[in-house]
This record gives structure tokens, C-alpha cells and sequence, in this order.
């Protein structure tokens, strides 16, 4: 992947525990117009905090960023971790501090393990150019199992561009406190304000429907850097580059969230959610979470049980507008309900047919308006309560 | 127990399989008041429906409850089932139909084998006052592994009487579609719309404190019947002995809701949620209800792992005002977080050990006001998703 003026580096900070890459940077040569969305959560881990102070200036540098803990429910003294692991890295790179934003994920209420990060800083810079954008991917990985990488190429102005990210994933659909970090960096030139905006949309289909607003972590964190060095003349307003960028930065941030679902921890399947129907968009994304978040849907999606009525129960205590004589449901080209019935025949057969598949869609029509929302969501497997009951031991 | 004028029966039915006593009669030989809360999920279950109706006007004779099939989701044939059953037991009873409120917990979507249900009736109709209320606690169980039931006696004016409910259980703390009945009766004599007022409190602050207002099932159903056989004066308004009166109904309530949450899908604790200094009542449930609810959180329990971090994370994202350096959190007497902070020392092997115990209490202390709340939560184990991937097989 040729993405001009960006290196990596990754090393080994034993942050938590030796054997493993955890400590990582990104830099771009040159200034890099920013934009970032964090979470809403009213309990922010330190590097958030200063993350949304430093992002908000709309340029950066550098994001360095570890593994292993998250620098939350830490204090002044979280806060000082965070700004010096910052200064540090600004110091070997010789920029201003400010233009270095850190991020952390990991176990909450511990305080950085500062000497180890002190000791880690010098090879990590040394290091940089010698990894790659998918070595960052593996060292921001908490519970994952795999690297999470999508690339996009495109052309704007004749100069060809790519959109690059990493992610790591949220635990469950509904991730709580698992924390979903994700990096985007491209060398097309974009406009800062257009990026912001654009980013924002990128992220409202794609993170945020596999995350409540709200109900997200203390750490959650999307950021992108554009550090236009393709050359090609400043994506902004609505012409056909900037149209054909925001597709591949959908592209790009989707591709990102469905691995974040498929990669749930204990996930079996990756279940799309597909509410029509709705009396408004509002509704339909609220009924399209309720069923993407009820622990008795995703146990019975576990189960590869056709349960359409937990489905519909699911969607009756989402506060969205319901007749449930209206709603039809299918699952993939499967119609089990229609007029709020369940359609009988052979449709329990070949209703769970389709749930033995490991990715399928559910589609939802309430038959009352034009609302329309896409979720995406695993299932609840033990594996689900093991990974989360051992998690800190 | 001596409950003056109420006559129970049970009989099996084979109303999902064979096996079991799955139908139960609570009746009354005289015309009692009747005060009922039931779901705000807006797909409700035809029973639900024709219940809510019946039990406005303040009076009924009986209450027909069967376990196996919700008769939710089965649209007018549902009705139709709902309507049936009720009219045989009254016409076998020789009273109104209308005077009986049917009642159904089970599976979704599936419509009541009522050729079952007509040749049950005449055995139920005859086996009345052989059975106990606490053969009717068991005919109602669903996925519940030990029958609930409650019962106080109190005096008022100079007259013994009885209050006894029981109920069946809810899956988990948050319910979803997993349904809540909950049936009480008392000889004592009570003022009608008194009684509505006070039966409404109790749910409050029992069976609503294991499960989040919106987020019921097509079925949940609390209801109590007041026949006055006791022949104390009516209770109403404020005196002692209405006092004592809406204390006992309090004790009964809240001994089944926690009953409810002990016997939780696959629980192995029964935890409080204790939140005080939150900004007012709303906050303090708001938050409470968010640790309750969370799958980091209960995972947690169940791996009896001192995890504060977690349950700061839900506070944060609960919607509740909350600044994080006023945050103080403790495991029973064990002080874990003040000021935002763990304490340190040996807090985190004594804060395990509380979490090894059955029951135990975890106190937050938001430090910015009045507001108090407390809610009844418990762990989320293997057995939870095994028993509901597997539920309707």
C-alpha cells in the first residue's frame, strides 16, 4: 500500500504482560489535517480527555497509542501519564507536544506503568518506517483475534490517493466498556472542516451502528489524519472527488465495524439488522438496537433458533411506534411473519436453515412510514461469558 | 395460611408438552377488588390485552393462568383463545366472564392448543380449594427452578388477615421477553382505588427494580385481589393501619422480586445495586439500573472478579449526571473507589472476597446530591445463554 509521508512503529512496552507488541505510533511527515469523534460516556479515560482537547484544533502529527491498560478512572496522575507519554514522543520527533494525540485500551483503574513506557519510547522511534499499518492493527488489539485492516485506493484530480484504517474491537455489539479504537490515515488532501463532517457521517453508519450513542466506553475513539501529500487539489463541498472519497471513507470505517461484530468476543455469527418501515429514522434505528442488543435474541441467534418472537418483543420495548399487526419479518429471503403473524408452513424449517448460516440478515418492515436503519450485530455464545469473566485474571 | 374465601386449583393441561401441571385457577367466592400493573411493551399478548381491560374496572372473581404458550403475537385467533378460556371458566363457576382475567406465560407465536385447554377446564373447575396457592406458584413456572411465594399477616382494626402472592420468575435482572407474573391475594378488606395506588408503590419498588419501565415482556402482568373476607373496616388513606398495610404488600412484593433475580437464568448471585448523592431519584435509577443491566458488569460477578472499572463505565455512559472525581464505590464495607479513585492497598484481595459470597451489596456514592435508589441484579453465567439458546427446543 503506497500512503505517502505516513510511518509506524510498533514495540514491545509489556504495558500489562511481556511477549507482545503494545506500544504503537503513527506519524505523518507533515502536518495532517484531523478530525475525530470520541466517546460520550460522562467517565473519560485521560488520554480521551486530552484527545478531545488536542483533536479539536483540527491538525496533528502523531498518535501514539498502547495496549494493555486504559489509562481510566486514573486521576491527575492518569493525566500526567498521559501528557508525558505525549511530550516524550514529541521530543524524540522534534514537534510541538500539542500536535501528538495518545490513546490507550486495556484494563480500567490502574495507573500506567510509566518506567516501562519511558523505557519503550526511544526504541519505538527508532523503530519508525520499519512497521507496518497492520503492525499497528495487531498492537492495539486487547481481546481481538484477529487484525483488523481495510484499504480503499481512490483518485481525486487525477492524483491517485489511498484511505487506510485500523481498528480494534468492542467486545459485544453494545460494547459497554469494551473499548472500539480506530486510526484512519490517508494522503489525499481534504479540506479540515469538509474531513470533520464527512468523518462524522463515516462514523454515524458504520461505529455508531454497532454502538449506542451513549452507551459507549471511557476510552472509544475514531480519528483520521489527511495529510494531503497525493497532491491532488483539496476534497471539500459536493463534486464528484469529494462524493467518490466519502465512499471509499464509508467503505473503509464499514469494512472496520462489520470485522469489529464479526470478531465479538465468542461471536459465531454476523447478524445484519435491517429495520424498513419505520415511522422515521429515529424509530427505526431504536428498534433496530433493541434487537441488536437483547441478550435473548443473541442467545437464541446462538442457538441458530428461529425465534422470530423474541425478535418482536425486542422491538415492542424499543420505544419505537409499533402496530404489531403490521410487522413482517424475514429472515435473508425467509418470510416468517407477516401482519404480525407467524406465516406457518414450512417457515420454521427454513427459518432456521438460514440461522445455521454464520452471517444473515434479519429484516424488520413496520410497515408505517419510510424509516430505514442498518445495525449489525453478533450472537451470545458461552465463549461470550468466559472471555468477559476471566478477562482482568 | 388462612386465607378467608379464595379457592386454588391446578391440572395438567399438556399445554406445551406433557408432564406438568400447567393450568391453575385463583378464585375468589365473593367479588373481589383488583388492582393490576402490567407491560408497557407495546407488543402486548392478547391475554395482556384482554386483561388490562377487565381489571380496570376494579373488581374480578378469578384469575386463569397457564404456563407453555404466551399467546402473544397470535393476532384476533389469539383472542379468540383468550376470550374462550375465560368464558369457560366463568360459565363453569356461574359467574360473569367478564369477572375473569386470563393469563399466559410460555412461548411466542404459537397459537393455544385450545382443544387442550376445553378438556382441562372441567378438571380444574372441580379440583377448586384441593389445591394450594403454592401449587399455583408452581403451575406457573417457566424456565424457574423453585416455586415463589410470599406470604405476611398483619391485623387492622382488631381483625387478623393474610396477604400471599407468588410469582414466576424473569430470566434475567432485564428482562426482554422472558415474562414476570406475579399474582397476590388478601382476605383483608381494601378500598379499591387505594389499593390500585398502593399495589402500583410496591411494584415500584420491587418488581420495577428488577426491570427497566419499557424494556418488559408482551406478558408481564402483576396483579392482587382484595376480597374483604377478613372483615376488617376498608383500608384506604393513611391511618396505621393502612401503613402496616402497604408494608406488608411492600415485603411481599419485594420478597418475590428477589426471589425473581435469585433464581435468575443460570444466576449464582443475588446482588444489590445501592445507589446514593446522585443528582435526584431519576439519576440514581438511571445508574443503577445501567450496572444492573450491563453483561461487563454481571460477567464480572460471575467470575467474582472485583472489576469497579466496569461498573464506573456503565454510571458513566448510564445518562445520569455524574462527575468522576466524586465517585466513591464499595463492595459490602469494603471502600474500593473515592474520589474517582481505587484506594489501593489491600482493597482488591478484600473486595474479592466479597464478590465470592452468594449475596452481597455494591454501594456508589455519586457525591453530587440527594437522589437514592436500589436495584436487584444478578451474574450472567454459562447456564444463562446455555438455558436460552436452547429454550424453545
Amino acid at each position: 500500500m503506497e500512503l505517502k509521508g505516513f510511518a509506524f512503529s510498533v514495540v514491545e512496552a509489556a504495558i500489562k504482560k511481556p511477549g507482545r507488541k503494545d506500544l504503537a505510533l503513527i506519524f505523518s511527515r507533515v502536518p495532517a489535517a484531523c478530525a475525530a469523534v470520541f466517546t460520550n460516556n460522562k467517565v473519560k479515560a485521560a488520554p480521551v480527555l486530552l484527545g478531545m482537547e488536542r483533536a479539536a484544533v483540527g491538525s496533528c502529527r502523531a498518535v501514539v497509542v498502547n495496549s494493555g491498560n486504559a489509562n481510566a478512572c486514573t486521576g491527575q496522575p492518569g493525566m500526567e501519564s498521559a501528557l508525558e507519554t505525549a511530550r516524550l514522543v514529541a521530543e524524540g520527533l522534534g514537534i510541538d507536544e500539542a500536535a501528538v494525540i495518545p490513546s490507550s485500551t486495556g484494563v480500567i483503574g490502574v495507573q500506567m506503568p510509566m518506567d516501562r513506557v519511558r523505557n519503550a519510547v526511544p526504541p519505538l522511534l527508532e523503530g519508525l518506517g520499519h512497521s507496518s499499518l497492520e503492525d499497528v492493527a495487531k498492537a492495539i488489539m486487547t481481546t481481538d483475534t484477529f487484525a483488523k485492516l481495510a484499504v480503499r485506493k481512490g483518485m481525486a484530480g487525477g492524483v491517485p490517493y489511498t484511505i487506510a484504517g485500523v481498528a480494534k474491537g468492542a467486545g459485544m455489539i453494545r460494547p459497554d466498556m469494551a473499548t472500539m479504537l480506530s486510526f484512519l490515515v490517508t494522503d489525499a488532501a481534504v479540506e479540515q472542516s469538509w474531513l470533520q463532517e464527512a468523518f462524522r457521517a463515516a462514523v454515524d453508519v458504520s461505529f455508531n451502528c454497532i454502538t449506542v450513542d451513549g452507551d459507549t466506553s471511557t476510552n472509544d475513539t475514531a480519528l483520521i489524519m489527511a495529510n494531503g501529500l497525493a497532491g491532488n487539489p483539496p476534497l471539500s463541498g459536493a463534486d464528484a472527488d469529494a462524493a467518490a472519497f466519502r465512499r471509499l471513507l464509508d467503505e473503509v470505517t464499514l469494512e472496520l465495524a462489520k470485522a469489529i461484530v464479526k470478531d465479538g468476543e465468542g461471536a459465531t455469527k454476523l447478524v445484519t439488522i435491517d429495520v424498513r418501515g419505520a415511522a422515521n429514522h429515529k424509530d427505526a434505528r431504536l428498534a433496530g438496537m433493541a434487537v441488536a442488543n437483547s441478550p435473548l435474541v443473541k442467545t437464541a441467534f446462538f442457538g441458530q433458533d428461529a425465534n422470530w418472537g423474541r425478535i418482536l418483543a425486542a422491538v415492542g420495548y424499543s420505544g419505537a411506534e409499533v402496530d404489531q399487526s403490521r410487522v413482517a419479518l424475514s429472515f435473508d429471503d425467509v418470510r416468517m411473519v407477516s401482519g404480525g403473524l407467524f406465516v406457518g408452513g414450512d417457515a420454521e424449517t427454513r427459518g432456521s436453515a438460514v440461522l445455521h448460516k454464520p452471517e444473515f440478515r434479519v429484516t424488520i418492515d413496520l410497515g408505517l412510514g419510510e424509516g430505514r436503519a442498518t445495525v449489525y450485530t453478533s450472537d451470545f455464545s458461552y465463549d461470550y461469558v468466559k472471555i468477559n469473566a476471566d478477562y482482568r485474571t
